[in-house]
């Protein structure tokens, strides 16, 4: 009988654990809420691979540690390997996979959602309720149906984006370096940027950070866009120059901002920072204003997401395990 | 040329205003912020027709104050006619027109926004957020494409909430005591109330107050339901039994409550509470709930919508003033 062990499981992943356990009797499952270090690894001992998730360096030591009990065979139930010491892993043997696509539409829908909500003014009405102040005017909400929306990056969940865009009625138009042929042949795309900031009432970001859209929106890409223009990055805040973008919330160029990832992200976001110095007054100054919605990078974070998550880095598992090709390993080098 | 003189227009409709002054340059518009009492009505001295809007009574001395000036053609920008004193407006011979559809997308796209965001817990990361509290874990998301959404009455309101929600992914089934066609060949609707309750993940309501949809939603129906229900009411308060839903909102029954509409919100929506006793302790206990999005009666208040009150009162009138039919008569008996 084939054993998996799981490492730093929360609450919240628990259930889709056992959901999987169930459909694979025959594997035994057992689990940790505690991270993988030289000293926990000895909790997987007798398991034929490991599942992983954390933030914490994957050490030479902790490798090694998992090593010496025969376990070279890792699944992330996320994405990013860069904390993984791969010449120790190459060394070792190791084999890994990862689970590069979660949920394009918790993403996608996050973006819809609080694009909404920023054109219905809703953070000023609802902090006006809060306080007890029921009066709607001068509240008033702009419909999403009247917008045009325009959509940057037209993969996966740029797609699903501008799916629920139109389901409230939006036009929808799009610009993507490489286009879509589907979406090409039902006229979506723009022929430039400058053409999408021209038409655009709001600006949807669903692009990879590259050298060619790093800071692409600042001072003079604002400037080419709509007045009263929503600004909304789901994706990467490297792709937008946030101080450019204060200084047109300052000067009412913008009518909001949405914003789930922040060029300064690392060491801040998934923190807790009350009863605390706030690090960053700049990121602050946004959380404060009434027309910008900041949320630290939770838009993956939904139980559709969280179940890919821990299913797909057990069929993962199951698949090296078993000596079968993983749906999607990591290269070790 | 005729002259339409407009009362108590507040500045958000003031660009709507001109926007058709600005159309129909042989009709003298002219305007005031006061609202229409006896003393004011003079200001309309010289006009053809007056556009109205106010929760103030038009009392008989209000009506024979216009119609001293030779106007008793009145068009209200909203739809309810009950502050009307008929009586005297049939003796006057006052002819009045209201706009009873401003934008039924207004009130769908409110439903659908507040739907997705107590599914998405957004209230409880918001508040998180705005203390320095920047964990994600545990505020996990719901994703709108895995509900099932039932819709209680298919109507202009709840066909435009339809169709938003499967541009989401949603699956959406419905139920009318009176079918459309088009819906039905679809396939949309369930058989029976208890039906709905059975499948759905969500349950909003798009019907009006009668006899029959009073209380529809109680003890009894609510036990109907699936658990971890959210339960969406943009339609009338009185389709609720506030105390029952409390009940199960403190069960842990419903997931989450979205209210634009409230049993006792007469005298209390619309109205400034800062500094002053809050006059219900249900409904402040109600606001103050985490898994709760209750707004003040506003889901109606877009600028489409505000845009349609203008124009489609200022069309009314003038084809009072020019002995055509208006569009949207009320009848004065």
């Amino acid at each position: 009988m084939s054993k998996i062990f799981a490492f730093s499981i929360r609450k919240d992943e628990e259930p889709y654990l056992k959901e999987w356990a169930a459909a694979h009797p025959a594997v035994e499952v057992d689990f940790t809420d505690k991270l993988l270090t030289p000293e926990t690894a000895s909790l997987a001992k007798g398991a034929d691979g490991v599942v992983v998730y954390q933030q914490l360096d994957y050490t030479p030591e902790t490798l090694q540690a998992l090593a010496d009990l025969g376990i070279t065979k890792m699944s992330l139930r996320n994405v990013g390997v860069d904390n993984i010491d791969m010449d120790k892993a190459k060394e070792l043997g190791f084999e890994i996979t990862n689970v590069p696509v979660y949920s394009p539409n918790a993403i996608a829908e996050h973006a819809a959602i609080q694009t909404a909500r920023v054109l219905r003014q809703d953070k000023v009405l609802d902090e006006k309720i809060a306080k007890g102040d029921l009066r709607w005017a001068p509240t008033i909400g702009r419909e999403v149906r009247d917008q045009t929306v325009g959509v940057i990056g037209t993969g996966h969940i740029g797609q699903v984006y501008m799916q629920i865009m139109e389901g409230f009625g939006a036009k929808v138009i799009a610009y993507d370096a490489f286009k879509n042929p589907e979406l090409e042949k039902k006229g979506y795309y723009v022929d430039s940027l400058d053409d999408l900031y021209k038409q655009a009432d709001v600006v949807s970001l669903h692009v990879p950070a590259l050298k060619d859209t790093i800071n692409m929106i600042n001072d003079d890409t604002i400037a080419k866009m709509k007045d009263d223009v929503v600004l909304v990055n789901v994706s990467r805040g490297a792709l937008v120059d946030t101080d450019a973008v204060v200084r047109a919330l300052d000067s009412g160029k913008l009518f909001g901002f949405v914003m789930d990832t922040y060029e300064d992200e690392v060491g801040i976001f998934n923190e807790d920072w009350q009863g605390k110095d706030f690090p960053d007054a700049r990121l602050k100054d946004l959380i404060d204003r009434p027309n910008v919605l900041v949320t630290p990078h939770t838009a993956f974070y939904t139980t559709h997401a969280v179940r890919n998550m821990v299913v797909k880095a057990f069929d993962n598992n199951l698949a090296l395990v078993e000596g079968n090709t993983p749906e999607t390993p990591v290269e070790v080098k």
